[in-house]
């Protein structure tokens, strides 16, 4: 398998969380986003839609949208499972999961905040764009799982809400959001980054990193 | 079982066509978005990101993300499925369904272009971002389909692939993209419309509808 990626893309950091959970080896291919490699020539026909992370099996099908590849290796590849047993938790996971990808992530990525700058906003409105964007968000994922058993997200073990969750609280630092009304939060985080699978998957600890 | 959701919301849309595929019944109440009603206290605990759709069970659990709420239905009332059996066949079709989700819809719903409104900018401008977002949205999700047996999005019957799509081409029209470059997106959508399933969940048959 190839893993198409960059060392500070959320989602292809959940992606290599999973990878490293299954026990799964991927050779790693980085995209530069801000050179803008996501879109070039090569790369379009594996993700149409220029973005990275693309998953690509052993026999050339490409997987995009790491929600949709980590279910793909869940499936395929069982344990550790990052899904519960029962559909309401599982619903519940995924809903938690879809927050960040959809609601937070995808507002106050890399491409909406070049959006913003092209709409002639200064540094200091797109800066704000993500954080305020990242402190609501999560300000609703604490909730999300604040009747939940720890010490991640959903109970005794990292699921696919972990997988999201990680990778979006180093943006939120980015970002400088105040993450001190987060205490489930930052509990689950703790204990991800506790394990060689989501520490190794750091962006500070990839080929690419600058 | 009660869904919470708005006639135009394009999430509360896809949940309405899978209850009706799978042919459940749940009372329909109404949160107006351009009202603030889905950010109110009594529906705040239902749904802690104060968006709709929120699906609750007879027991009170409430759900939300309707890509997720949708999961869980098709887990737990298998017929007619609504994802296909294969793990990559699977992955491809979450993997459209999250390329509308979270590219798509999250970046040019109510919330986003009220923020936009908040920076100042016309409606013009905002129109365009919309507009803009949702054509190099479904040109790339042309692309993801453009090699999978039709009249659906991935086959021979509805997937939540479609569920995706319907409301995004309902979107696509508000703001007058043009689709003519689609031809397998349409030709998908039309056979959706087809089946009363999809034709009764549509916003202008909705009780709320304006």
């Amino acid at each position: 398998m190839h893993l198409y990626g960059y060392y500070r893309s959320s989602a292809a950091y959940r992606v290599r969380i999973a990878l490293n959970l299954k026990r799964l080896h991927a050779t790693q291919l980085f995209r530069h986003l801000q050179k803008g490699e996501q879109r070039s020539a090569d790369y379009l026909p594996l993700n149409p839609q220029g973005l990275v992370p693309a998953l690509v099996l052993a026999d050339g099908t490409a997987l995009t949208q790491s929600l949709a590849i980590i279910e793909y290796l869940d499936e395929t590849h069982p344990e550790p499972p990052l899904l519960p047993a029962s559909p309401v938790q599982r619903a519940k996971v995924r809903a938690f999961a879809q927050a960040i990808a959809c609601e937070i992530h995808a507002v106050q990525n890399l491409k909406i905040l070049n959006r913003l700058r092209a709409l002639g906003h200064d540094n200091a409105t797109v800066t704000a764009w993500a954080h305020d964007t990242i402190a609501e968000g999560l300000a609703a994922c604490e909730v999300l799982v604040s009747a939940e058993p720890g010490p991640f997200c959903f109970g005794a073990s990292p699921s696919l809400a972990d997988l999201a969750l990680v990778p979006q609280m180093f943006n939120a630092r980015r970002f400088k959001v105040d993450l001190t009304a987060m205490p489930r939060l930052l509990a689950a985080e703790a204990a991800c980054m506790a394990m060689p699978a989501f520490a190794s998957a750091a962006p500070e600890q990839q080929p690419d990193a600058e």
